[in-house]
């Protein structure tokens, strides 16, 4: 176990967990003593209707979605709704490779699935709030894969789902790349299998996987109009590289990053009805929007349309961000409003 | 020094070389006895009017130009065309890190422009052969990086110019992912500072970089409809990433590719205008048919078009490939029918 202040209550603010005691995971190993961390904004009403829940991407954690998605004057209102913000399972705050005990430990610490995720939140908001519907499920990325699982495993529990930035079912392409991610970890000498003494020893390998990532995280247009420079205050694209990508990446947990790396490799609604795509998203009964970021590399606006045409009624509305993927990260100014004034208009409905 | 049969003519075929002698470089230093690979086929006719230049892109070489893009049937046909093939320096045929003798071996040997393949190619056309004017200079990629230099240096020499899958000028977004291949390579121990016994000594880190090539030089399309299959036979994934992606890779050079992705990241005709491309292309008075490949994430079609608006006269004609990028080494029926209808049609005027 490694203490990565990182993934502490001093860098996370205030968070709970919730024990889900020994979890039976979907690759059939046991995660045991598994905890979700979780955070709750607002209050549950009497009838229980005004629950929302809140799911994260890859290397972001509970509290970016707290400072940039929700609070006074977003959709996600904690005056009008009881927000539950979870943090991915294997994401550094939740259960995951660094604070998880021997046996489990490090290089140790079982693969999961974004399945594992939705049903560890499931046993949350039962077990814990005795939530028997959600008003909302809403989440960007790896986030929007979940609420994608959500909506295709509970139907009658999700009245609306939003994935942002996200498909039903990884494309071959995003796992080609995540390989490459991968990989510049794990050919770091320092990584050693996955058991080294801190996160630091692998900046070689993490540094690496920052410089891929900034490939295909921002769009062409991010980097030829120099956007680093109007948006994020960068000044070079050297400065940038370093001091944005690198400087993210490096206080994170590289056993952390690879073991959602292996979710995101593999989310896929279509694993519940044999491979068949149409089948699974045709369970959802939420009302459903699904918002594409414009210059997506990820996620590409085409892939979401053609989930947006097997989901029941589903609304696509592309929300406008040159940044492309990292976007999400509500840096562009207006991205927010976008945001908010779709999930405005699904919690109308 | 290494002799690697990669480069020799066991596989290359049969290629000449124009001794160069010193080559002053754009970058101050002089690579010392240069030598100028290339190949001609067809005859140059008696008013020297029919000279074809055909340029080589990144880690290809003159034989996939003569086996794929000239011949009987092709627009580029020997028997209406004296056609000229060149190896770009640094490419492992023409003076090369690998076969240039100390000091200038290995991590010694000079870092090269696109101008500098350009100034030794009309040395080449001029003291060799006595040309005078280039019918067509036409080149994919890399190859199409030194078109665009052809057009605006030598404006008097150039009649036609066909800059295949290229842009004038290098975006930010492509350097951002040649850094990226880069460092895979340089990142792996056994690279040494370029200096090793063989190639294949840096195995990890040509691999790497393979799969990282894969990302973005075949389509998303290509990897959704599984087009390894149908368009290169290969069985899963995984087949076509060892088979095709490292498997091409694997004989080459690592300081080879490096020395070429040297120029690739900084091709920019606007450093002759003092970084004013619309100076540059304006300078142009070749006939200039600009052709994008329709899903190409390297040099997108958009920024194709852009370079358009900005060449007198100029065409656009989007070579449709959802291979992407690496179409352009014919891969996909249809693709050369394309390249040809557009070049004679260059050609008849």
């Amino acid at each position: 176990m490694i203490d990565n202040p990182h993934y502490a209550q001093v860098t996370q603010g205030d968070f709970k967990l919730h024990d889900l005691g020994d979890l039976l995971l979907e690759s059939g190993e046991t995660l045991r003593g598994a905890k979700l961390a979780y955070r709750t904004l607002g209050r549950l009403n009497a009838e229980k209707s005004n629950a929302v829940l809140v799911t994260t991407w890859f290397s972001g954690t509970g509290k970016v979605m707290q400072d940039v998605y929700v609070g006074a004057g977003h959709a996600l209102d904690p005056e009008r709704y009881f927000i539950v913000i979870v943090d991915q399972l294997g994401g550094g705050v939740s259960s995951s490779p660094q604070n998880t005990p021997a046996p489990q430990a490090m290089a140790k610490f079982p693969r999961l699935s974004i399945g594992d995720d939705v049903q560890a939140q499931h046993r949350l908001l039962v077990d814990r709030f005795a939530i028997e519907r959600l008003a909302l499920v809403v989440g960007g990325s790896m986030g929007g894969q979940q609420v994608y699982e959500w909506a295709v495993r509970y139907p009658e529990m999700v009245e609306r789902a939003a994935p942002i930035a996200a498909t039903a079912r990884i494309s071959p392409h995003q796992r080609v790349f995540v390989d490459a991610l991968k990989e510049a970890i794990t050919s770091d000498p320092r990584w050693n299998g996955g058991w080294y003494a801190s996160g630091l020893d692998v900046r070689d390998g993490m540094d690496r996987m920052a410089r891929i990532v900034a490939v295909l995280g921002w769009s062409p247009q991010f980097y030829a109009e120099e956007r680093w420079r109007s948006v994020l205050g960068m000044t070079s694209l050297d400065d940038f590289i370093n001091g944005v990508m690198k400087a993210y990446f490096e206080p994170m947990d590289p056993n952390v990053l690879l073991s959602e790396m292996h979710k995101w490799q593999r989310a896929d609604v279509s694993r519940h009805t044999g491979g068949d795509l149409a089948k699974a998203l045709a369970r959802i009964s939420a009302r459903t929007m699904i918002m594409p970021i414009s210059h997506d590399q990820f996620f590409p606006p085409e892939e979401c349309e053609a989930d947006c045409a097997l989901v029941p009624g589903a609304l696509l509305r592309v929300i406008r961000s040159p940044e492309g993927h990292m976007g999400l990260n509500g840096f562009e100014p207006g991205y927010m409003a976008q945001v908010d004034r779709h999930l405005n208009a699904l919690l109308a409905t």
